[in-house]
């Protein structure tokens, strides 16, 4: 019954698990304390905003299933998203709560010796964005008998390649940032209030289509004017004036897969600057998009585009691409495992699915293009692809 | 010029930091670094949503204004929303970015010896939500000569109470809430997706109002059916069933200031066990409203209802408010200081700002009543509060 609320099915969640205590062995790892939201959401379903509260996911190499330790009342959260039995979910009480001499990690602590985890080799997500400092102090002084070490991106390099219903809801998640990019573009009009073209955007991403809704999505990026410059603005209540840019990047989200895409929108004719650019910038994207296909690396890649660049007399300092999948506002889309930048050597393998962004950001202008795109043997299947004649 | 586009004064900034600056005297701190957003936001202007990558903001006692230290194509993103000197943006290269060997941590070290500061001490604000422990590792290995210490909440204890600015702001945000609010109840309906009615709440909160746009805010949470058991979750794309219930938990959001708003929403009749709770939850409300102003404690405030509810054999273990001001997605609207809980013994001081949310969540149904109110040092002046007549 409750199997059937989830997105995936319980055996996909088990092979996650099994996959990522393959990599626990390799490495000497006995538990895993996973911060990450999307990590936990990855290896046990768990969807809910309540990351801004301490919790985590356990997981052990001799235990069948992991175990949520989190805030009591969140326990129905996961009683709700989670494939877990509800003897692995754990609650602590309200008395960790807006206080400053108890610690939620004493909580986790106590659950870890309670199992008997407390004198092997744990591994912590030592840069993952809600795993504070604090926690970790908290963790060693609780368990002094075990040997901590960093788990880095363990599941995170697991999470890389997609299975096919992940795929699916890829796609979903593609179909939907490329509505709603349409619908953005619609919007912008000499006189209209940013935020009205803001809310257009949020209302297209999260009512999805007729077929599927959208989830929660990461804030559109659509800095407008002179702030074109800055890659991560927001939005104003300023009204559109004529002649003015706007960088467009958003995403549609499907059960947290999340595709991004970035477009600019001139209203008027583009400045000789960014006429001269566009030509470049779409002649570097085929050529990326040409490059990337199951066994090229991701240096090469950007390899491609920098060719391009370099005729052209541009100079891109930043990457030009990430893995991306599960996203939650606040630790982003982003994977943080493969970049498509210099000297990455991760080689591309089938259903790894990248954000190819091509963003040029100038003193008091820019331009941006990019697309989501799913990896094949051959040639590239892209997420989705828009009419570029209609969106430059 | 470039103050006339931002949402405060220089001098309120500057108000600002010197209130900061005397909490750092007298806990004898030289140099704070500050990772919270909120509190990038609060001391700098800083707008961006960048947290996904590491990025500070640091205070010397012995400087005139404070610097922000963040990825290299980001200082854009300061140079339009802070009020700082270029001279006090500082940009580390994208070698930082998506590597695992080289952490930014080490980039805000080089920063700080620069500066000279690296043999005072130094707090770091250990429990942030985006200060990892390999941050902290990173710094304390790169400045050896420094001695660290534990910031907790400093700026968020100064955020406590507002300016008249912010107040307007906190205003503002509360006539956004309660116009969603209006707009989500008349959007429920049998038949309708859950995820229409999020798109409904999200293009209304970011819409605004004729005078004003809305700001990003964090995702409502608005499960319904036996979902209302669990307070954190967000929608699905279900339809609405007859007799369905929503507790729907919104926000606006102004300049990021924000203000919450929760109400439960029945289709057709509520089931007895929840129209037995209404009138006490009602009640506590009301008696915890009235006994909020100047000079009373968060712990007594909290007792108004304990008392109403305790009468009526009703327990809640959870708080039953927080302090509530800057908000970003991620990290919450909850400023994490002044809790309305047991013991909690912080005086309520005028214009000081909360939430309060009486959430009663059961096994398979819940119910949820909140206001977002400004102390005064007399009678209570809510920031907005609706018909309940209309929404419960």
């Amino acid at each position: 019954m409750q199997d059937r609320t989830l997105p995936f099915a319980r055996a996909e969640y088990l092979t996650r698990t099994a996959a990522v205590k393959r990599r626990m062995e390799a490495a000497g790892i006995d538990v895993l304390l996973v911060s990450d939201p999307c990590n936990m959401n990855y290896l046990t379903g768990y969807d809910a905003t309540s990351y801004y509260v301490h919790q985590m996911v356990a997981l052990a190499r001799d235990a069948a299933e992991p175990l949520w330790i989190g805030r009591a009342m969140d326990v129905a959260c996961a009683r709700f998203t989670t494939f877990l039995k509800p003897e692995n979910l754990y609650g602590y009480p309200e008395s960790y709560i807006g206080v400053p001499d108890r610690h939620a990690m004493a909580y986790v602590a106590a659950v870890v010796k309670e199992q008997g985890w407390d004198r092997g080799r744990i591994a912590v997500e030592m840069d993952a964005h809600f795993f504070t400092a604090r926690c970790y102090q908290e963790l060693v002084h609780e368990l002094p008998d075990a040997e901590f070490v960093d788990a880095k991106l363990l599941v995170n390099w697991v999470r890389i390649v997609k299975s096919s219903q992940e795929v699916t809801y890829m796609r979903q998640a593609g179909a939907i940032a490329e509505k709603a990019m349409h619908i953005a573009i619609d919007a912008i009009a000499v006189g209209v209030r940013q935020c009205d073209v803001a809310a257009a955007i949020y209302a297209a991403t999260i009512s999805g289509t007729a077929a599927f809704g959208g989830d929660m999505p990461e804030a559109p990026w659509m800095p407008a004017g002179a702030r074109t410059a800055a890659p991560h603005l927001t939005w104003t209540d300023e009204r559109y004036q004529p002649g003015e840019a706007t960088n467009i990047e958003l995403s549609g989200c499907r059960h947290r897969y999340t595709a991004a895409l970035a477009r600019t929108v001139v209203l008027g004719s583009p400045p000789p600057k960014m006429a001269a650019l566009v030509p470049v910038v779409v002649e570097g994207m085929d050529a990326a998009l040409d490059r990337a296909r199951a066994g090229v690396t991701c240096h090469e890649v950007e390899a491609a585009w920098r060719e391009v660049a370099a005729r052209a007399g541009i100079e891109k300092s930043s990457r030009i691409g990430y893995s991306i999948g599960i996203g939650y506002p606040g630790p982003s889309w982003n994977e943080r495992t493969a970049s498509l930048q210099p000297g990455d050597q991760t080689e591309l393998a089938p259903n790894m699915t990248f954000h190819l962004i091509l963003g040029i950001w100038m003193d008091d202008w820019g331009f941006e293009l990019s697309e989501t795109l799913r990896v094949t043997k051959g040639k590239l299947q892209r997420c989705f692809r828009m009419c570029r004649g209609r969106c430059l």
